[in-house]
């Protein structure tokens, strides 16, 4: 078991009704005046919105609202809803919504007091300063509503990078999983493969991190379990807080205490995908990208990938479990190709560049240009 | 699964050498001395001492030291220290040992500036100040370095209480292993049962829970693999790790978040056998009661504690995982029996008396004088 620091001082307010707890905790901090971030309008039609607005309104609270923010959310909309921020003066920011609108809230937060935000992406800056940031969760997957971490796109650049930061933790979460019995079954699949994706990425990094790797197990197989009522019944309430929870730990530092940072190879992969197309859902790419990973890193260490295999899957063989896996995946109505995803042959390379220009692929793959290379091909 | 709150601030950094982030962390919070609390002087022994005191001078921070906490700690030793805490005006309190010599700490940090530190233990006055407490873990088991809860013993009174408050969480705390490679065999296995049997308290408490029912059973197989080792093989660092984080998982939120705050009874129960008798090791009392209770229990709700002997044990009766539980507390050398532990026939009313002086006994037990008369000639 690697040495780690572990450390989450966001306040989850979890289950049915927990948005009454909002006002409470923006007045507790002193917060008078906050920037709403939301997506498209969705939570406008499911009574979230009214939900948030009323709380607000009950504890004094006022707010300015920031619309719009898509998946693969965008560096041009952080640089837009940081200028309102500046110009409406608020004191903190309220994301409602899922991993995009949370990303977006907290890159806002940090930009704020920044010259130029897309700097601490680039790693050329170092944030001293953040706004405070608020979340109410409307999809489970990203676990952003419970870690620092932000990845945000530059459409211009077609990059899409990561940033995470102590500042940017969330100060309170409120995830009621009521709120997520509306949403529709591929959009609950691609957060549960997101989730497992993050499971997944620490697995495999520390032989000897039992305790973690037993956690581990637990959280695969009870999203697998709890996927597999909700896709054939989205308003089951306990599959739902439960989903909820594990997604929230699959990334909130439990799931890869000891791990040494995991490997992440993955995700600089799936990151390609979705900024060469926006309209990639990231837990479908992920769906995509780690069952070949794991077929290709299997020849490596084979014992641990059997530890999964049967631990996970119940099943004696790498191979067995592999095909368990991706027919969990099918079953869903998600696809395990790179073609399905919606992506032609002669774009291969233009990925293999964007994923190239990472500066390192996988903490333990460590992957090598012809690596990533037998990768897409076995993915396509 | 039930709604909740989770919250957990402390910064805990694991692993060989972590106590070099000690004075670190004390100079960046402002610290300039420290009350160092300790028990009989084993740290002196194992170079815990040396560590500790010689990264604090490398970081120009003061301390006094108040010595002599011992298992089951003293409303008289707190007191003591408040006012050893108050004379040097310490601005921390700093705790090196395990979770008696971390409950004092707290204590003190609470009682500083209280008139009366035993009225929040006897809920008559609310915490609004402490000093920050720091942890350098030596004992893992009651998962104190890393929750806010604080259980003392009134000698006078022959009363053992507990006290929580968000104050009480420590800010920092370092976990290195490699301290706990010189503890006598029963130490570990007392340690690994206090442990189980957080997780158990949570456990059967709330069905629906899945997620968190899943990682405790992740958490109480890997105790049990893990102390296997370790009563083998004192010195085996990754078992000692794996065991550590296990143990601080154990009562930190996560083993029971949705569980609607678990049960309690067999630690209600197990603090009158320690008040009456401060010898009896908190976690070799709760090895005995709790196959007891679990064998008591499973009447009212067979299918839950089916769960338990399957998920735990790989057994497919309530009767086959009792079974289990029990040889494995007898194979680790510790014993089964209130005889055993050393009480006599003629206590039993004196422990029934003291245990039904508490509020309640058991958040889903809600035991009467009956069951606990039951339970105590049960366990005798």
């Amino acid at each position: 078991m690697d040495s780690f620091t572990f450390y989450n001082p966001t306040r989850v307010h979890f289950g049915k009704g927990m948005i009454n707890m909002l006002g409470r905790e923006l007045e507790a901090l002193g917060i008078n005046k906050c920037l709403l971030i939301a997506g498209g309008g969705s939570i406008k039609e499911n009574g979230v919105y009214e939900d948030v607005t009323g709380n607000l309104n009950a504890h004094s609270i006022s707010w300015t609202e920031g619309w719009g923010v898509q998946a693969n959310p965008t560096l041009h909309k952080v640089r837009q809803l940081i200028t309102q921020a500046r110009d409406e003066q608020v004191d903190a920011i309220l994301a409602v919504g899922g991993g995009s609108v949370i990303d977006t809230a907290k890159a806002v937060a940090a930009g704020f007091y920044l010259e130029d935000v897309w700097s601490i992406f680039r790693s050329e800056a170092k944030l001293e300063k953040a706004l405070p940031v608020f979340t109410v969760l409307t999809l489970s997957a990203t676990g952003s509503e419970m870690n620092s971490f932000a990845v945000v796109s530059n459409t211009e650049t077609k990059q899409k990078l990561g940033t995470g930061h102590p500042l940017l933790f969330p100060k309170v979460t409120i995830i009621d999983p009521a709120y997520q019995t509306s949403l529709p079954k591929q959009q609950t699949v691609n957060g549960a493969l997101d989730a497992m994706a993050h499971v997944l990425e620490y697995y495999f990094a520390v032989r000897e991190a039992h305790a973690t790797r037993a956690i581990d197990n637990s959280l695969l197989k009870t999203i697998v379990e709890m996927t597999d009522i909700l896709v054939n019944d989205p308003n089951d309430l306990n599959a739902r807080s439960n989903l909820a929870w594990c997604a929230t730990l699959a990334l909130n530092g439990i799931s890869g205490a000891g791990m040494n940072g995991g490997d992440w190879a993955c995700h600089t992969i799936e990151h390609a995908f979705s900024a060469l197309h926006p309209h990639i859902a990231h837990g479908a790419g992920l769906g995509v990208i780690f069952p070949v990973w794991i077929e290709y890193m299997a020849e490596r260490q084979p014992s641990l990938f059997g530890i999964w295999a049967k631990e996970v899957w119940g099943e004696p063989s790498i191979a067995m479990g592999l095909n368990r896996f991706r027919a969990k995946i099918k079953q869903w109505g998600s696809v395990l190709s790179l073609r399905d995803l919606g992506i032609k042959s002669e774009e291969l390379p233009v990925l293999l560049d964007m994923i190239m220009s990472s500066t390192r692929i996988g903490g333990i793959s460590k992957f090598t240009r012809e690596d990533v290379e037998a990768l897409l091909l076995l993915a396509f």
